[in-house]
This record gives C-alpha cells, sequence and structure tokens, in this order.
C-alpha cells in the first residue's frame, strides 16, 4: 500500500512538474525571440537590384497582374513576388532568387519578430523577409499602400514558397502589441502562387490604417511577433 | 513516512485536478456564449425615438462634436454616444436613458457573442448593444462608415460607462473568427466621456474593410466574440 501510494503521488508530481517545465519553456520562448529588423524597400531601389523596373509610378502600379502565373496541373511556375521585377521561374527556384538577386536574408525559427524600420516613408513601399521553418520556406510581405490618394494603409501577409496544397497545412500568427493594445491576425498562409498583389488588393490580410500603425508603432519602427505553426482548423475556429 | 507520504500525493492530486477543471471550465464558457443578435440603427430611426436629428446627411455628418462634454474636475456630464442624439446629462442616468429612450437593451456576462445583422445595409449605420459585467455597464459600438467616398469601413469599439480612471481598470477583446481567419483586437476600453466619434474618428479601435468584413460575415451578420477582464497589463503588453 506504502509503495502505491508512493508511485501514485510520484506520478502526479511528474504530471505537475511537467504543466511547470511547459509554462517555463513558452515564457522562454517569448523572452528570446528573434528579432529581425527590415528596412524599407521603394520600387526604385528594385533598379540597383538588376530587375526590370515598371516604368509607372502612379499607386496603381502597386497592382502588378500576374499573368505570368502559369496555374497547370504541376502548378510549378511563378513570377518574382516583388513590385516591379519581371522575373519568372520554376517555385523551387524562387529562394534563391529572392536571396541573390534581391539579397533577401533567411530568418530561421517558427517565432520571430519583424521589426519595419522608417513607416512613415510615403506609400508605396514594401519591407519584406522570408522565413524558414517547418521545413519550409515563408515570404512575409509588409506593404504601405494609398488605395484612396491621401489615405496610406498597411497590409501584412505571409506567403508560403509552395503550392497551395502544402500551404493549407498551416496557420501563422501577425501580432502587434503596444500601448496597451493588441491586434493579432491569424489565417492559413497564401501560396506565393496566388500572387502576393492579389492577396492585398482583396484585403484578405492584416489591414492598418495609418492612425493604427502609428498606435503600435515606437520611433518610426513598427514590430510584428510572427508564429507559424502547423494547421489547426478546430483551434483557429471553434464552435462558429 | 506513510501519512508524510500520503498527504505529499494528495496536495498534488488536488493541484492537478484544479487545473482540469479549470481548462473544463474555459471550455464549458466557450461553448456556452450568450449570443445577442443585433440590428442595424440608422440615423432616421432615432427620429422616432424622440431625439432630435441632424440634419446633415453627409458623411461628414457622423463625426458629431463632443462640445457639450464638460471634462470638469467631477467628470460627470456627457451627452448621449448615439449618432445624432442630442441630449446630454449626468454619467449616471446615461443607462437609463439609452435604455427608455433608445430601447438598447443589456446582456449581462462577461463574455458574450455580439451579433451584427445587415451589414450590407449602406454606411452610416451603428450596430449598438449595453454590455453589463465585473460591476459595470459597457456600451459596444460597431460603425459602418464612409471616411473615404465609395470605400465603407466598419470600426468597433467599447466604451465603459464610466470616468477614464474606472476604464483604465479593465481589457476587452473583440475577436472574429470565420473561414479559418481570426481577427483579435484587445486593448482598454474608454470612458463615454472620451465620446465614441471621437474614439472611431482617431481609429483607435478594430477597424475593417468591407473585404475582411465580407470573409468574416455570414448571410449579411457579423458576428464579433466580446471578453471583458479586470485590466492586468502584464499579460496585454509583455515584454515589448
Amino acid at each position: 500500500m506504502l509503495f502505491f501510494t508512493q508511485c501514485f503521488g510520484a506520478v502526479l508530481d511528474l504530471i505537475h512538474l511537467r504543466f511547470q517545465h511547459y509554462k517555463a519553456k513558452r515564457v522562454f520562448s517569448a523572452a528570446g525571440q528573434l528579432v529581425c529588423v527590415v528596412n524599407p524597400r521603394h520600387s526604385l531601389k528594385y533598379a540597383s537590384d538588376g530587375c526590370a523596373v515598371s516604368q509607372t509610378s502612379t499607386d496603381q502600379s502597386a497592382h502588378r497582374h500576374c499573368r505570368e502565373v502559369v496555374y497547370d496541373s504541376q502548378l510549378t511556375s511563378c513570377t518574382c513576388p516583388l513590385f516591379s521585377c519581371k522575373w519568372d521561374g520554376h517555385l523551387e527556384v524562387v529562394v534563391s532568387h529572392l536571396t541573390q538577386t534581391h539579397r533577401i536574408g533567411i530568418l530561421h525559427g517558427a517565432e520571430i519578430v519583424f521589426l519595419a524600420t522608417d513607416v512613415h516613408l510615403p506609400a508605396p513601399v514594401d519591407w519584406i523577409v522570408m522565413h524558414s521553418c517547418l521545413g519550409h520556406h515563408f515570404l512575409l510581405v509588409l506593404r504601405k499602400q494609398e488605395k484612396y490618394e491621401g489615405y496610406p494603409q498597411f497590409f501584412a501577409t505571409m506567403m508560403l514558397i509552395g503550392t497551395p496544397t502544402q500551404a493549407d497545412t498551416f496557420t501563422y500568427k501577425l501580432e502587434l502589441n503596444r500601448n496597451q493594445r493588441r491586434l493579432t491576425w491569424e489565417a492559413t498562409p497564401r501560396s506565393l502562387l496566388d500572387c502576393v498583389d492579389s492577396v492585398i488588393t482583396a484585403g484578405d490580410c492584416l489591414v492598418l490604417n495609418a492612425s493604427l500603425a502609428q498606435l503600435f508603432s515606437d520611433n518610426g519602427s513598427l514590430s510584428i511577433a510572427i508564429a507559424v505553426t502547423a494547421s489547426d482548423i478546430q483551434a483557429v475556429e471553434p464552435d462558429m
């Protein structure tokens, strides 16, 4: 009986310790998040990267049509996701195109903090970073754009450098947290084949107007915490 | 020794059971949330409620100035928060004014679901409900407004029917969850003395463009889950 009681106590102890360890691990993870400083990219900047540049400079020029996207049965051909770059090629080589031609860095880890600098710059302007986790590459795009003149807005989305079927197996979360306010957007990433411009034009992303961006920014920088997880539809949409 | 081991095991057991109970309670709470159907209120509708109606009908008319608000040392006098109603009086009688003159219902419970119907109606239009919990009354306002012509947006905010000092002791959360997307806004409620129109004009609230509202709506209704808690700044703004 003594042995049984001791064993039972030890098992309960282990359960409790495991719970404490899980909590401690989460705190450590939050405190040790990787912060990535991302500088803005104007359309003119892309010219120096050796890419073809669109000659139009109006707000409408930000809405590049993805006519080059080939939605065939293999779904492997796409355009460069960057504004005004006319490169197109196979999905498998987009990552090397982005790192080599546009010098976009790759961050590793499921949870990172994206720190966009100089958010006061006039639209159109992009902040872009690649994010490698769970065996895939993701592209985070923050775009400042004036859909209506004099009314700049920020659009943030995460795209999987992969097919729509692969994208459906993940969930991403973007979180802004400052001045006792928190804004969170959780969704399934879209495939790069869906085209960044189309996603932003459709408004199917995190949208911030200038007032909210001002509230969440600190010295001209906007901090967005990013987390990617394997998709769990039940967790995102409980009972609704 | 046997007695000590048994006691230790029992304590651990209690801790574990308490954790399980807490988890179960949260699930039950989520499943048993009160859903409140809220019909739209046009400015013309307020006329039948016996209130003075603003004669202007442009988009700018939605921005009523709160000149009547008396920010004296007692902070007890305010205007009616409803669009185009010119009533003003003491803060203590706003609740009876809203229930008796405007027939706005009061919902009880810290967690409710606000179901705004007919969100396709043209702007300007308001959906309003009162929410009683934690010993106070809160006013939830969802407003569809065109700050820019042809570009309707939805603004949702929660105001405390109380002073700014009282408002600082609470946190509210608004959550939209549909189509594998979740948008969450957490903030400290603003005092009714700060004026609903000013908060919405400043954009210090949950802002949805028409595309997002469409994604989150179901058969013309927009469901917003609301939770109010005693404020915990540390929880809203960890390490940032």
